[in-house]
């Protein structure tokens, strides 16, 4: 029943019932965490034949001896390997270290230094970068670190409000790009619609090539379902509308391997990739090879992958059910509170009654359940409806998980409760 | 005998022969290489057992889990070892990925963001930096990378010119940095005097400690000599001075173990590296903590680290003597070069008479023997004298480098003679 329909007395009922039951968490001494959108230790023990996987074997097929300098664009084999996960040929595909989010940074001080900075002074305008939300906080850290202004705009169920995207790149030449996780998003889990798809391939920016699609595909292959979404392949639809140059793709193997120390993808076009290129030139020599070979050896090829990736559903899978049966058996029908049910990726996404969020958060923290700040999925921490909660079920035990829902339910709960009570 | 003690009639006749050797040479069709400071093939198999050292085991003392993210400034454990190579306690050491050359990048993309740039647009002054010559291209590739100017100084025996830099250290504020290789320095193997280094720990900036000193100790542990130089301990002196956050040392083990594969090392103050490690925050998660784990396992400790360099020393002393030997044999004591004999470090630095290092370097390359070209070791590729020229003799194989030397000394006489006959 929800909680509206009750009367003030059975409510109150309730609070009392529900304080008794947060008084003793108080005094349990609890220390969970639910902010971790990290892998667990058994899934990382899925790749522990990475270490030794080479068996002394360090030469390519065109004579490269991965152990020494050079190499910026990354190892052949590992380019194809990046074309499995970005659905791209490998000529489009380059190779970088342990971190995707250090492509993406790299990525945005390129196009800084090369045109924006430039643009931006010559106009006396503010660089500006769409953000869809809620979104990824280390996106949003991204245009912190280079004082880009961040514009929110809203996650629908088939991907970002593509109305209202299209009108502000119609009028406003300084917004220079978009962040977007196309497939199961963070935190929405939203995978974005082939029609939506097609609308990014064609959006109608006055600033041209000089607006960057930042597309993160982090979990292009990480299916919690056996009929896995489908993202239609943005670039294709680009190279047909003649705005390929928009397109900057990027994947990785953090989440499929080892989480620190997997190798990364930035797709792009080819002339792009030669500028980005020459712009890393002056930073690096080289990623680590032996490691990109390291992953060509393991994961082999698409079949191979997604092998693996069943691995990981089969222990991850569990932790997501769990969620939402915690959450349906305690605020399902109740009326405040709603969630995703995602079918793939690493969140659960889940909005309270407005306003309470940072209560809840509070309240849970309070006694030893970590959740991730209040406001942490929007540009500047600011959900201005104060009602987005990011739960990351990966990293915990399910005991821990378990222990740590029941806690935040009966937390969430009061707060509705004591809410409703103040009207 | 000299070349100029000759008659014409003599160096005419050694033309004729010289000419005939290099004609000989051109139609030989050789392909050989002096120009890449990396290790051999040989080199790199000393360090095979990288791969699968961890055996399983992946968990530090501080139960922290390497494979997973985080942890920006390194595991423990390679903080420490980096502290053996920079001489410093390991809480002033940050481990990186595997180029400190992008340490060093990202360090002066820090500093231009949080000072210099502000400093440079308020006094309307260009931001400046010291680079002893010759020296080592990449330095001056970063500086030209942030439209930095570069101001050259000479190399002495003992270290950089100090009286020249101590000059212009106390009358221009806008000089931010010097780059140094302190020990074996690339390319002309000089390992800075106590005195030298006592003298950079009390310079006369009047830029402050905004005035860093970049001090790549790329060769710390690199010797090819039983009687290793001495480097004395810049941070010691600094901190005795109180400049230590000028100080920002450098080192790695690209030339101890995998070049492409190592890990690097930052050191700095406990301020300076809490001050950079924020700003990485918003670009990294973390290194490749995996990698860190597997160096520590290999090179173990100071013990370690001496026995394993001593084999590089046995791999690659003999291409050293056979550098000197080969130019002895054919240049000793003929008057048209001078050239470096280092205890260490990767390169022989050799001066042909003025304005010749640039038709040496052609001539040598229409007959297939690549040089590093001539004014790479100096700022914007300008050698003022036109006279050095770098030999890089580690990753050749023996034969390919006697050959190689064989070509480059015919040609160094053959210009030599023409210049003299053209007085």
């Amino acid at each position: 029943m929800k909680l509206e329909q009750l009367s003030i007395t059975q409510l109150e009922e309730r609070q009392l019932q529900l304080e008794k039951q947060y008084d003793a968490y108080k005094s349990a001494g609890l220390s969970l965490d639910l902010t971790r959108g990290k892998p667990g230790a058994e899934q990382l023990d899925l790749s522990n034949s990475l270490d030794g996987i080479l068996q002394g074997f360090y030469l390519l097929q065109d004579g490269t001896d991965v152990r020494n300098y050079g190499g910026l664009t990354g190892i052949a084999e590992a380019r194809e390997l990046g074309g499995l996960f970005m659905d791209l040929p490998a000529k489009e595909v380059m190779v970088g270290g342990n971190s995707s989010l250090t492509l993406m940074y790299n990525y945005i001080h390129f196009m800084m230094e090369s045109v924006w900075l430039k643009e931006s002074k010559s106009n006396n305008e503010t660089i500006k970068f769409l953000c869809p939300v809620p979104g990824y906080d280390r996106h949003f850290t991204i245009c912190d670190a280079f004082n880009i202004e961040m514009i929110p705009v809203n996650m629908l169920d088939d991907g970002p409000d593509m109305d209202h995207i299209e009108k502000l790149l119609a009028q406003d030449a300084s917004i220079k790009g978009i962040w977007c996780v196309p497939k199961y998003s963070n935190p929405t889990g939203t995978t974005y619609s082939a029609e939506v798809v097609e609308r990014f391939a064609k959006l109608p920016t006055i600033a041209g090539d000089h607006f960057k699609i930042m597309w993160d595909n982090a979990y292009a292959v990480h299916h919690l379902n056996d009929q896995p979404d489908q993202l239609s392949n943005l670039m294709d639809a680009a190279r047909e509308a003649d705005t390929a140059e928009s397109v900057i793709m990027f994947a990785s193997t953090s989440k499929v391997t080892f989480a620190g120390s997997g190798i990364s993808f930035i797709g792009l076009s080819e002339d792009n990739l030669k500028a980005f290129e020459k712009f890393l030139s002056a930073s690096a020599i080289g990623p680590d090879k032996v490691n990109q070979l390291r992953h060509v050896r393991f994961l082999v090829d698409a079949d191979g992958i997604q092998a693996h990736m069943r691995k990981h559903k089969d222990i991850i899978g569990p932790r997501f059910d769990m969620v939402d049966n915690v959450l349906n058996q305690h605020l399902g029908n109740r009326g405040i509170a709603d969630w995703t049910k995602p079918m793939g990726g690493y969140f659960v996404s889940l909005n309270t009654l407005p306003g309470l969020a940072s209560t809840v958060i509070k309240m849970a923290g309070d006694v030893g359940v970590k959740l991730t700040p209040a406001g942490a999925t929007f540009p500047n921490g600011d959900d201005p409806r104060n009602q987005n909660i990011r739960i990351a079920p990966t990293f915990p035990s399910m005991e821990a998980l378990r222990q740590a829902l029941e806690v935040f339910v009966v937390c969430l709960e009061l707060a509705s409760i004591q809410q409703l009570l103040k009207r």
